[in-house]
């Protein structure tokens, strides 16, 4: 039986999370869903049962790659190898790295390290369900049936169909505005794209050699004399720097004609502010989201955690309250969009 | 010229300004009105000028001594002498102390180490217009003029007239519910009992000797074999330990009918809340008070504090958020009052 190589992408970084997560400690190193895991180790679960799957291929930022390693390692999931990248240069970047380094007939499935699937069960059924798409060299996509009309995350327009609950992508969207997120959700026609891929990596390299093939060659450039066989690869610094910075979804999916859609409600978040945090998280009788030592009185619907002080917040609703040894945050819920710019304007002052 | 001795009474303790005061840092010792100094240092130079004071003598409790002693130093002012009180035994039990310490016809100015009083100059003007009024061996309080109807201050009723805005005291009253306290706000009879006080030593241990006798008798026994002469004065801790604890108020005040107020209106405050701060503090352009290093975005009418994690509050109204090393407070302004039993009941958690 065919066993699908996962691919897990794990060089982000980001302040959405700020102060929890920040260049040093990206999200997907993190334990945010209330769990002693962190995001990449429940990612790497996912995917670990070896009767269907082979040991994943990692590609993370060499910044992290110690890091990176120990926490795998310490959930017992073995990467064949783990592709450390010397910049950030995208998603098409890190998926290509992975693609050649692959046999053709792989079966790669891409998946972000730092978002959350709760009914993981599910996700994998279709994934096994998408195997013949992919082998119909197909590119595949998962797409998440929206619960809101979103404008943080890009759409996929469901086209003709295929299987049972399988289509063609019609065209892939980039994040709308407001009015248009509202159309899209409401015509039933449009998925979340959160960034979850299968294909065969031959299929993959062909596409990204006919829409994006300076990619293609910038990054086999930096393989080049690149020591093979080792645990850790380090593509050239200079080479890879040299990347065009392109996301999957403009370099490839955007102009392909032979993608697949596959519809999914898996309770899928990309775990992407402090909003989506409160949504996942486990409710006290208050309904707020309790995390380290922290204490409500008469508080309601708040987010509290720390991993530094104790907190004690008195009569207060509807806030996130974070703290790190380093920094505390408070915003009003529905308002945590704004922490990345505000984050930004603060590290600039400082 | 007479010199007035003064006596700061710098044995609280406190959790209504947690998490920044608590036992082992009590807010007397804190610099809390935005200034270098504390509030120990300000009340200290607030009769500091030895054309008309006495060194003043200093009445704090043991575990604070050194720290006590440092800071003073610090300002240049010499106490006299300094008692440390081996536990807290209240206000009757600390003005007995200096009393009795005291030549019978010392003037002394007691007054509490963790005030504010933003006129200062007027305080004085007050107290020299009323040392004859001392002389006279009348106890003299200043009560302050009352800006709203507080309950959680003792009040004084102003009775027949003395001199040129002095008055004899009708009665002490303790702690009102809230309609008794408008009633007298209203009536324009009631003052705030600041525990600011005047007289003779010998006038006091007179009153003490007839209303309290056992508080004298025992915090005599404290005294005696103690070493004196020295810089720091240590009562016995078993004999102090069994001095009944009573405020002066009680003790003295509510009893005696030799009681003089002069109503003053000095920017006073007892800084006895995180409220009470956000009234005194100098606000920025959107309401806010601010200390250490904290980030206002878009936010307003609050007071951000910290003396450890930097603090970043994103479109917040109207909050307390007050930040140490250990613990972090978030709480509604106008609901400080809560935080004393609060902070108790978390502390009793843990």
């Amino acid at each position: 039986m065919t066993k699908i190589t996962p691919v897990i992408l794990s060089g982000g970084a980001g302040t959405r999370l700020w102060p929890l997560s920040h260049d040093n400690q990206p999200k997907q190193l993190l334990p945010l869903l209330g769990s002693e895991r962190t995001l990449l180790q429940e990612t790497a679960l996912r995917t670990a049962d070896s009767s269907r799957f082979a040991a994943p291929v990692i590609v993370a930022s060499s910044r992290h790659g110690d890091e990176t390693a120990q926490q795998l390692a310490s959930v017992g999931v073995r990467p064949s190898q783990t592709i450390l990248e010397p910049s950030g240069r995208n998603t098409a970047a890190a998926i290509t790295l992975a693609a050649l380094r692959a046999e053709p007939k792989d079966l790669l499935l891409v998946t972000p390290s730092d978002h959350a699937i709760l009914d993981a069960s599910r996700f994998l059924d279709h994934v096994w369900a998408a195997v013949p798409l992919a082998r119909r060299t197909l590119l595949v996509t998962f797409g998440i049936t929206p619960l809101r009309p979103e404008t943080g995350y890009g759409y996929i327009e469901i086209g003709e169909p295929l299987d049972a609950g399988q289509f063609y992508a019609k065209r892939f969207v980039e994040k709308p505005d407001g009015a248009t997120a509202a159309r899209y959700v409401d015509s039933g026609k449009f998925l979340w794209n959160a960034g979850i891929f299968m294909f065969e990596a031959q299929t993959y390299l062909g596409a990204i050699e006919q829409y994006a093939p300076n990619v293609l060659a910038a990054v086999r450039a930096s393989l080049a004399g690149v020591t093979l066989g080792e645990d850790y690869l380090h593509p050239d610094p200079v080479a890879f720097g040299g990347v065009p910075s392109l996301s999957v979804d403009v370099a490839v999916f955007e102009r392909s004609d032979a993608v697949a859609v596959v519809p999914v409600d898996i309770g899928w978040s990309d775990v992407g502010s402090w909003d989506a945090l409160y949504e996942l998280g486990a409710k006290d009788n208050d309904g707020n989201v309790l995390n380290g030592q922290v204490t409500s009185l008469g508080s309601r619907n708040c987010l509290l955690r720390t991993e530094g002080p104790k907190v004690v917040a008195i009569d207060v609703e509807d806030l996130v309250i974070v703290a790190t040894e380093h920094a505390v945050l408070v915003v009003p819920r529905g308002n945590t969009q704004r922490v990345r710019d505000a984050v930004q304007r603060v590290l600039a002052m400082t």
